[in-house]
């Protein structure tokens, strides 16, 4: 779990600070920032990408810890752009697994953190980030981050609570967090 | 009303549990889960649809109790993979009554149970599987189980209530329910 | 204000009954019904359209109204079915006044009651109609009845409020109300 | 009143005279064209529209010819607003065949003749009515026609030639078409 | 500046030169072109666009031109950004005219000529402007030209023929044509 | 903030006074209103649009603005027909960020004034403005106006809070405000 | 049971018996048949589903196979009822290629042939199967059979011939083959 | 027109070799291929994307070459996942435009080449990659190339011919190209 480490305690410094520092600004839209670095004057910019081995690894460790703890989901991976990386839908998967996994995925990318943690922000009583198209803040959306930066989101959906999405992300997570630099 | 009963009382064992662990997890996303098979390694897995002759019974059945009830529906039938088995637009129902039932089935397969039950435990503070597109809580979407686990969802739209709404997808279930294993 | 007075007062009543039924039935779908008429055996059965002659008098007679009130808005009607019958778009009136007014017409079309009145029954905490595709429940929605049901819809928007947008839709029913039957 | 009659006499003669007049006009559009009844100037026209109990009829016997012809067909019926009056998946038809079977309804309800016939004029040489959303032109669509009008469509899709989809569909129209004015 | 002063003074001649210079440039693109005024520095560009009342003025003129032709058409009006202005569908008029009346349109206001005009240069052999969404060049687009440039298109879809479509929307237009700069 | 000082102070005099009035009204609608000029019979309107070469600036304005505050956003400007004027996605924004722009952008010149502001009517307890299509009520959307009337929305997403949007935002503004009329 | 053994021996020979079958009927929609099983007359049809292990298996291999054939691809693989069972978008593949392969996928599932055995019967000059939404014509779709159906449909899209991605989704087929019945 | 030559004679060898080499593959999808780089194995790629700064000079440079030109036209701008980097419509530029625009730049950016070269391999008689979604062979679409791979597409839509259109684009492109590596 090397990697959930680093996001909680300080390689994605930039986000973990972001979290704290969002706290303070309006509650509303706080999420929506993730670590700036220096501006580039280059015409073109390097971006990192997960790689299709990488996609794999992921979607393959996930389906196993999903198998172990008896669940039924489906497996997404978005990169930085939103683009489909990966889908697997799992054996008996029920058929709003695609798109809840996909767009946990779009939304752990987009914002940098994990869906669980950005949910606890949303409630209800006016705008919130949970009216931007694509967006869902079920938990089981987990940034893939690297260089400081989002460049991928892992969604899970089609367990009974978004606490076991997220662990089975995570799993996904961990079979390449090692390499990640 | 063999097969309420039996998704009451237990032939259904793992939805039933399901429902009750599901209490204890988060609220959010309790309802996503159902019952899961053990892990299959075969290449093909082999799963339940319901025939066309069923879905034409389920349809028929409804029709007639809408009539007797008076009510102005439309009746729609998805399976587990959330494709369209059946849709039947009763006359004089409203235009918004096909997508109504359509949702409300779609929900019904997808989280295994009816979405009058679903529905108790949305409430519009934060988050919720309602969130989920193609999804709908209001009552009048039935599952359709066979072997442990639902394989079409029934939806009913158009009525004054989804109680009523929900009384004519149960006469159509009832139809075929004699006949699901 | 004939045809209000009707639609209030009675040659409409299966609807007045229906609005004071729902009341006594679950608040979250009680707009979904509507008078229900004798079931037809005959494989054709009749429907009552608004002419195109017609819902052209209705947008002069709404347009005229706007420009008197000084607003700048979209007149959208759309039939029983759900169907496009008359789009204008008034000079000035925003952009998103085309699919707000199709939206209030929609809604007006497929429940039977004036947008402002259902609106009334939506709060926010939990499932309702609010969550069925194409509705929109701001003021500005009147049905066109015929024959003690629904046939067509009108929907306003662009107004500061929802109570002007429905007047400049009541002043569009007005202009054909006297030959409905 | 000649084409109703001859509609009322149980082929669709009828729309068949229609076609032939409508070759003496510019190919591309021919088709597009149908009966057209007297003006008329009361606000509501009466629209003929098939029961949903026709609907069930006809999709009932068409499904039972597929499986005398041992084909796997999706049966689909719109109305002449276009909006879905039946879906029925048929056991073991393909993902693509509700899609074909709805637009061959479509376009049969759209032009008031077979699809079949229509593609005769389709040579993918230059703008041709294929080229309007929603149609195609491939043998299995067929139009029920009422008051001389076309007033709905039936829709096959699933069987390896037109010809089959068409005799399919014409098995289901013959269930209905005693009983049609 | 020849095009600019010939559609200032008054038919829709200046666009008639455009075609025929058109025909000198490449073939598949040729129609994507239309009179450009001089380049402007200031922030705020006026741009006309045609009124609610003219536009409820062509609607009114195309429907009795139909009826007079006892045609069942559609008629919309979009303006030079593509947004709808009208949409009317008249008396008895198929499901797919809103679509293809609408298509004739916005080719119309696109390419600043008549839909049936630009379709002769379309063959099938090849890309064309024919694959750009929205389009459709079957007779019965007309734009409307005001200060030398397209302001709106009109768009008749449901006659037999794209000349009968287009003498209708003809009709349209000639209800304002005067009054036009 | 000099464009914001003159949208509530006065040259705006109609959208100031129609935001009083608008508190007298129902909340839900209050922000559809704007100034209403005087209804015109000509056939043609002229509307004022923001030139290519102004939305250019406002561009990199606000994009050079982002840098500065160290924030990575996307860009969009509609005008007030609804359609895109500009899009551009900065260094490093998050695929959320286009349709959080655009729809911040088209909701700014809806309502002729800034999402923030429009914003605080939104509560989550009813219906609103909020359910309109294509609306999002997020700081970060700002109109642009002229000759008393919003001609283009310019919206950003992308920074962490409302406010860091709308200052950057409100950045690309002033680079063409001295200029506006 | 010959088609089975075929299939199982290695190529699609079964599938190609079927192909010939067809060749006598109409040239149109020749494809769209296949093996038609005995009618079932239970409300629950077995049918075949390809696991998510089989999947994972399938895209690897082509992975792998395109790697050595240094091809940037996509791999879809949709199940029988169209949805979605794996997307992988390789390392460097086109943003063209997840469409472009999920259609393949879905053709080849649709039809129970290959894309490129399809596509010889397609050649622009009048309705074809080509007209069917979501259809793609292209090599690079293979039918995945089982107990003589059609039960997944692989797609591969990216490579610079059809008969190259043809090439890499029967590596991919063949990692499963031996275990289909 | 220096990065043209580049493009045929060298630093994009890859790019060129491939298009000598796709002449001798099947026809239909000669195009969809690119130089492909060698395999990675770590779990990020770095890939190129083209920087707002590079964007808006592109833009910049091809709307002025555009006004020199006398011709209004839209500009995309798309990386290599197809996400948008920049959209600017030109004044008076047509509705059709910017989805024109969007497509061209898509397509160069799928297949390395400009979309004048690919539509030279389009003919219209069978199955060919202009079937593919979201692609269009007209004129006016170029790529962007770095570290001889595709980052970007360039689009221009709305002159008179595909040529015109494509030496706006180039021109867009020169004003990067020096320092493109």
């Amino acid at each position: 779990m090397k990697i959930r480490t680093r996001l909680a305690a300080g390689s994605l410094a930039g986000l973990a600070v972001l979290a704290g520092a969002v706290a303070a600004t309006s509650p509303a839209q706080a999420a929506e920032a993730h670590a700036v670095r220096a501006a580039v004057s280059e015409p073109v910019v390097q971006t990192g990408t997960l790689s299709a081995d990488a996609a794999l690894k992921i979607a393959d460790a996930a389906l196993k810890e999903a198998v172990k703890q008896k669940q039924r989901v489906s497996v997404v991976i978005v990169d930085r752009s939103g683009a489909t990386r990966l889908v697997l839908k799992g054996d008996g998967a029920g058929p709003q697994t695609e798109e809840s996994a996909r767009r946990k995925a779009f939304t752990a990318v987009s914002f940098g953190r994990t869906t669980s943690d950005l949910g606890k922000g949303i409630n209800g009583s006016g705008p919130s980030i949970a009216d931007i198209p694509g967006t869902l803040f079920l938990g089981g959306g987990v940034p893939v981050a690297s260089g400081g930066a989002p460049i991928a989101g892992i969604g899970v959906g089609g367990a009974p609570s978004g606490d076991i999405d997220e662990s089975i992300a995570q799993a996904g997570l961990k079979a390449v967090a090692g390499q990640l630099r």
